[in-house]
């Protein structure tokens, strides 16, 4: 029997469950799929909003620091994945900071034409592959494997491998040291997206030797529904990468307004447009809060509420027909467990309407995040223990409940 | 003499400056490089952030309409555009857009390789044209040509010509619809970018056969800083341009998670990542505000705004050597004046400091923009009156304000 009370009682990161604005009689398994509202955003929000905009009008590029914000909240969220200053900026969406690393990871290994990815990996990572592919008129080309044989299939052609850091279904992680390694061996470079992994575990993509990553900001950052992304560029690149979406603000000198674009020395060349600076005061509220915890703590807690809720569904596991969908190993898991059932979608909904909020995941997934922030190993055996009421009940199996909605 | 009070108290308009949170004090000629704050923006955007988001967490996309949000504020933006119903998504930066309008245009009309513009156009335009550029290896040529030489310029080589409505220094305004149909007889395709037209004065995209356009969403649309831009598709080149950025907000089912992209049916598939929902609330109440206003009154009180500025400006001009940046034509203007001089850098911070917000753009342009919706006659003639002051008492001439900022 796990003590619950005891955990909780030594957890040192209870107290952050007070910085967060969670609503009343919800128990909140959803962070890795929107993170909820740290309580400082929407006063700062809405500091920026009144005073920056409204009361500071255009004089806020330069006096509120506007124009640096994408390096600086870049900067803060380097600390966060174990990289360097100047080698992070936040900007635009994940999906076209894939793009922004695939052109310029191929521009950098020319010669070469694959991008290499796995089959099954989070849609978007594909999809801007594939785009990138059609684009190029095969000069480049879009290639997915099965995820075991990615390594294998790396060949003298391969010039970029896209790999996702965990898995968005599953949570199976990756191990990014070892991976990286590997594909660099075989002469192709690395770009990891971190979009399940930052801000849930600590991160090391300078002693992983990682070439480009990207990652999420509205996830376990809790930026906010559609926060900025960030683009991770290592240091050794940055002078050689030529973005293919060389907008007016990576340029050396946006404000020069000269015809010919020449890029920024550094980091800031992989920025394009004008930066979102409403989203990226809501992302850096979320960043602020997550450097205040230590990322260690963070893991051994995830890991900690994954034994809660696996225990929990031991005695269900076979009773109801679940079947875990990740590594049974919770160290190569990330920070969400998730379990396949046929029925899955509408006990997700049975779920919700009883305050536990997870996901599904076409075609049978259901998915659990463990945030560590804001929820406490009381929360994790209370949901468990909901659903083995609904199981138990079949209260699952009612009409309503596979409504399809828009988004799941 | 013009009979400023007259004029103000037969604007049809001036009930809007209400709505404007603007500081007391200041003379505000720079909305269009940021436009005002309305006042309904703040509570809107906190109920995103505290109901919606905070409340509401993931089931929001579906419960708050987050997930439809990119189509339906393009669908307001169509009615200010003169464009039709799934033309418009509200989404990225402006910079984006113009990749993914430039992008479709070539392969829609492949054979030809030639993008073609106007040296002096808006950096970010070109910046992309040449990103493409180097992207596609050669099988995409960016090109630029001498503003009025850009009709001549086309050739069988030319895919597609990007022009920017209302030039952002100068305020000279092309004819959308004698362009487009001198680019179409060519064999061309025509992308516009509205960044400094939309809000400001009736477009009419659908009736001048435009085929791709983009534009601001933060300027007269104030939507605020950084504010998601638009993109506009004419519905007869939706179903067979493939978009380059696939991402997977773009996919005909984005939830079933499969690894090969399917570009939704409409105007859909042009969106990339997940959508900034709390810009997009920003863009929003802009949009809101501006679907109540009259385009037509807009354009009339914008002409008669810069025929008080111009009257002002008279014994000016010639005394302190200003020269008219743009056409001498008012009809031949967007919404915005400007004049070059030597020292226009200083002065613009000596009138700044006096609470007359215009910018400056290199190398000499001081720019005012003339926003109908929040600026009074009076308000301009009160501008120009002191500009009138500055330059009469050599106030300008002070080592601070030469100061540049990194911002101008």
């Amino acid at each position: 029997m796990i003590d619950l009370a005891a955990r909780d009682a030594a957890d040192p990161l209870a107290h952050f469950r007070e910085q967060f604005a969670l609503p009343a009689g919800v128990i909140y398994l959803d962070g890795n799929s929107l993170g909820a509202l740290p309580k400082a955003a929407p006063s700062r929000i809405a500091e920026v909003v009144e005073r920056e905009w409204g009361d500071g009008l255009i004089a806020s590029w330069n006096d509120a620091e506007w124009v640096t914000a994408p390096r600086r909240i870049g900067d803060k969220i380097a600390r966060l994945i174990g990289a360097r200053s100047a080698e992070v900026v936040a900007c635009d969406s994940t999906s076209v900071n894939i793009f922004k690393a695939l052109a310029a990871a191929v521009s950098l290994n020319s010669g070469r034409k694959t991008v290499l990815s796995e089959t099954g990996n989070f849609p978007t990572d594909l999809y801007m592959m594939q785009g990138l592919d059609r684009l190029s008129g095969g000069r480049i080309v879009a290639k997915a494997v099965e995820p075991d044989a990615v390594i294998d299939a790396i060949d003298a052609d391969t010039a970029v491998v896209l790999l996702t850091h965990v898995h968005y279904k599953t949570g199976a992680m990756r191990d990014m040291a070892a991976t990286t390694a590997a594909i660099h061996a075989k002469g192709a470079l690395a770009i990891w997206d971190l979009s399940h992994s930052v801000g849930a575990m600590p991160l090391h993509l300078t002693d992983a030797e990682a070439d480009f990553a990207v990652g999420c900001g509205y996830k376990f950052l809790n930026g906010g529904p559609g926060a900025p992304a960030f683009l991770f560029v290592a240091g050794r690149h940055q002078a050689d990468a030529l973005p293919a979406l060389s907008g007016w603000f990576g340029h050396s000198a946006p404000f020069a307004f000269r015809d010919e674009y020449e890029a920024a020395p550094g980091i800031e060349r992989f920025l394009t447009g004008t930066p979102p600076i409403i989203g990226l005061a809501g992302l850096e509220v979320g960043v602020d809060l997550m450097e205040q915890a230590d990322l260690s703590q963070i893991r051994a807690k995830s890991l900690s509420l994954a034994e809660v809720f696996e225990h929990g569904m031991e005695p269900l596991v076979q009773r109801f027909g679940f079947t875990a969908a990740g590594p049974g190993d919770p160290a190569m898991r990330g920070s969400h467990i998730s379990y396949r059932h046929e029925h899955g979608y509408a006990i997700m909904q049975a779920l919700k309407a009883r305050g536990v909020i997870g996901d599904f995941r076409d075609p049978d997934v259901m998915r659990f995040g463990l945030t560590p922030l804001y929820l406490s190993h009381a929360d994790i055996a209370r949901a468990v223990a909901i659903l083995a009421e609904v199981m138990e009940t079949g209260a699952w199996d009612r009409a309503e409940y596979r409504v399809r909605a828009a988004v799941t």
